[in-house]
């Protein structure tokens, strides 16, 4: 049997991946490249594609290429290529916009409504020996970031939005509800804005205990009372005064939401970075006459990429801590498996060498 | 018995309502005035404390004098008083921050938690012969306002910080749920701001035939659907395309909530002007995949009384065709009744002349 | 000699122009549409050129078609175009960013280093029989906006971008330096934002004649004076108070450029609109002790087309008043004499029929 | 004699200073607390009246207390203080506004126009045994932060407030112009702000090679050449690519300004920190056809001691390395001479003791 050209990891339907060997992607546009994936990490998103076939209105109907976490080198480029060249080794934001709609000429191409999004139906993903990308969509790697660490770009580029979002500010106190590695990295950007507090909060206890060494001023067991009642031991343990200047959730749990609209002064931000269940109960009188400001967060934007990969190359990020496993690309669906079972707290599957 | 010198109407309890006499208030710092009140509106809170006793944390627990919507004429003057003199008519702006405190020095007053406001308890209302406020929360009415007028200037005020909060700018479609005077006003707002298209949703017919002829591009009546399907409706009616950008929610529903939500484009703002319950079902990853903004709107705060003059003396906002009736002050519980029984826009009551 | 196909309006060198047929362009990309160019507006950069042959670091080497104030009516679209039809009548807006860069993604296109915009060399302009553009930068003129109209919608979304620049709200006092074509629409647009006060600053009588029936509240002829008194006899005569919230300079006059600073409010905003000399003396103590905020405007950018479209069609702006003389194709050198010589507000060259 | 009960010093004249016993500053205020004065630094403005006896519009007429750089302990409070009690440290902010006005409860109180401010005639300034301040522009100093540190927090405050008017953002690359006490903390701000790149640019070796060492990422000795190789150097020499996202000027220098202009990126936003000429020449053209925010900085207001408070206090900015001398009470003049001197970066005065 010949060797495969572009072995794929595809989604054929509930719980059933295969592996495929597909053509080798053509360069459609001049400034098209072609990259060789060399790492992807899994997400809750994939998983979920995995375990239930659909996410919300996006329904997996034909086989699908999984995957979108990856970084690669630079094979081939197209004609009108000037920032890469062949060798390069980048970071590859996944989602590539229409650049014609309102949205897209308005600077917020994260809300465009003509997104082609790797492992998103109907398009495939990064998890195959190839992709191609725009490379204005590709993120050269300065030396002292490997390719591992280039794969976490993508969600930290969802970290880097969700404190965007949140305008957080230096001096500021940040409140982080869920200690994944999107919570996680929340709290890492947000010191790195200059927050001063960055409080963690989580129901496992060895997530804390994870975080309480990671880019955090302390963490939170919240017990089972009212949200108002963890929200004032949180503000009378950790010295927030009338309240915390933003709360981000990175969990979709509806307690965390509560808590979380309750730990804010009047007039701070709550951003809602994890998604849950479709309609949750929500303390609409308290946000209201806290005249807070409440912002969804959907993927990222223009910059984002770019000032994650600066954060890590200047040290202020370090998403090494974050990777606890990397399998073969023969084994990817033993990273899904890990992922559902929460094992470590980022794995990352191994692409094929050209 | 001798001529009252400040006559007041007091709630004593649930329902229970009294007039009665007290000293004429002292100017207790240099920038005070004393106001002889001459017109005061009748609003669903006041009206709420007259049913309940209580809204939310805000419980009456001693006789209180009710009324915060005032327009009337300058009595007397402060030492260091210099924009007003005896015999000026003036808009009462009703609640005085403390100008000490973060959200004061951060030109967010009405976020003050140590603000004193009028008939919210501890404090007595301005439904009183006279009532002292300090010189620059009075606001100088121009030839062209009437007193009676000048009392609306608090509700479009109301409505003045919503539509600020909402940053409504020019060529935008913004939909107003709830057309009450606060809703009513909000839309007028809306207009002034340069909205192109201002659609106001109400369930009751008289309600929208009274808005169809003020400031509004259009009329919705919800039908007993889904929000989502109403949402739908409203778009397509209305050529709203992708979806409003703004949406105001006046009504404190929650069909209206939801409708509201789901209206919205991607991107865009949804700001909850009225109070109702405390928690509601929340359609909440519509609004975090959509990227919404989202904003409660408390009180009104810098500039907002003073753009109010503003609008109605520019001919931009009609506040006089809210004004459907004007009791008399010995008839004051009567305006209760009417604005508990939906009766009309908005009632006044006048005031005791000196 | 056969009909031309493409006969265009071309700058040879200085003062010297030709009338040459040219092939008609033909469409590159799937989301392109060719227009039948209608009518063109001219303005003081379309003068320029043809006087200096250069505008700053723009030097017209080789033979250039004039022309980038247009509109026209769609003659052939690209496969993929889905929002314009053959005969569809368009505003037409005439410099296409790259989409690619980092100001383009954020959302700031009008500061794309690889713009090509019409007739600014080396991109032919629109005084042709025919022009190619992407879809999106074509807008579909509503019934009510005459093509002539659809012409000025260029100069009117300059004005719109520099309003926007000022972030003019409802209420505000906008002082605007120069009443030509660009002056006089910054006052309407400012207008339409809601500003209360909007003076316009004129040193020709007959143009501030002409300014004072078109949206301003008032106008001024400055004296031969210092700034300075030009200034406070700005705030006097105009009840500013402590200043103006806004100033507009769209005369790139450093008189003028002085007296906007100094008539301004603490915290004021000034907008340049309009460039002269590319040094001049400027009181930056002033600015930097009135903590002001001042901005450059360029051309225009996301939604600004759009919106002087909106704003016409509701009636808010009224461009027709501007149009003062059309003149024929082949009498296109005659508008750049009439514009030159400051006569009339705004000459449009009828363009070739099909 | 007897011991002087608040021994002052003076200003009489240009270049005669005095020291004369005064009265113990009373509270007038019920939130008023007394500071016994322990240290206060001296700047380029405090030598100007010494120098000049004016600066501007300002003009010492009557004797006046010099100083407005103080930190000190707290001796006697008002009977409405509860934030401070007597022997607390705090850093003193020494300008104290109307809080009535428009700017005030905009939040722009350094805008007030009844500001009081010490040293700026005709206010008495901190350089005396015992100074009054409301409590709510006293910050307290944590333990760690000594109060030589604290007299410190005035020039920090300073560069916070030039830093925010920048919007400098996590990324971004700053370049500063001048290397005295205010330029090198903008440095160390913007770096705390997350600033990848930091230059800052002088004409002083020495000033230099201190900053080198301190809160900067390269520097830069311009050189008798048009601005605009200059700031073709800076770009190459920093990898700026397009352009600088930031410029702040702390020098007042014509050169700084027109340097700093031309290395800005388009949309780059430039903020003037110090203040020399009242007028100079300016690159207007650039500043508007690269679409150019400009900002004044004026001093410092809301959030902005407090913020300089935690940056010290959490270890991210440095002021302990810019104290270079610490002169007594009795040799106040001798710290004057110094920094007229430039000999070091900042000196102290010492207060006197209780």
């Amino acid at each position: 049997m010949a060797t495969p050209e572009n072995l794929s990891f595809i989604l054929q339907g509930v719980h059933k991946v295969t592996f495929e060997d597909r053509p080798i992607p053509e360069l459609k546009e001049p400034h098209d490249v072609l990259i060789n994936v060399k790492y992807t990490g899994i997400c809750g998103s994939d998983v979920h594609y995995w375990e239930e076939g659909s996410i919300g209105p996006f329904v997996v109907t034909d086989p699908m290429v999984l995957g979108h976490e990856s970084a690669g080198v630079i094979t081939q480029v197209g004609s009108a290529v000037q920032s890469l060249k062949v060798g390069d080794r980048v970071a590859m934001e996944p989602g590539i916009p229409c650049r014609r709609c309102e949205p897209c000429k308005a600077g917020k191409y994260n809300l465009c409504e003509h997104m082609r999004f790797a492992a998103t139906p109907p398009y495939d993903g990064t998890l195959a020996k190839y992709y191609v990308l725009p490379e204005d969509f590709c993120y050269k790697l300065p030396e002292r970031i490997s390719l591992q660490e280039g794969a976490l770009m993508e969600p930290l580029s969802v970290a880097v939005h969700i404190v965007r979002q949140a305008r957080v500010s230096p001096g500021q106190s940040v409140v982080v509800f869920g200690a994944g590695p999107v919570g996680l990295l929340c709290c890492a950007v947000a010191t790195a804005f200059g927050a001063s507090k960055v409080i963690v909060v989580d129901i496992q206890q060895k997530r804390l205990d994870f975080a309480k060494d990671y880019a955090t001023t302390a963490t939170f067991m919240p017990k089972n009372v009212p949200a108002t009642e963890n929200a004032e031991r949180l503000r009378q343990e950790n010295g927030l005064g009338l309240g915390a200047d933003v709360a981000i959730d990175a969990s979709g749990a509806e307690p965390s939401v509560h808590t979380g609209i309750h730990v804010l002064r009047n007039g701070g931000t709550y951003v809602q970075g994890g998604m849950g269940r479709s309609e949750i109960i929500f303390p609409i009188m308290a946000a209201c006459s806290k005249e807070l400001t409440i912002k969804g967060s959907f993927r990222y934007g223009s910059g984002d990429y770019k000032l994650a990969v600066g954060l890590v190359a200047s040290g202020s990020v370090d998403v090494k801590k974050l990777i606890t496993d990397t399998v073969k690309f023969e084994d990817a669906e033993k990273a899904f498996v890990e992922v559902k079972a929460g094992k470590g707290i980022k794995t990352l599957i191994a692409g094929i060498d050209v």
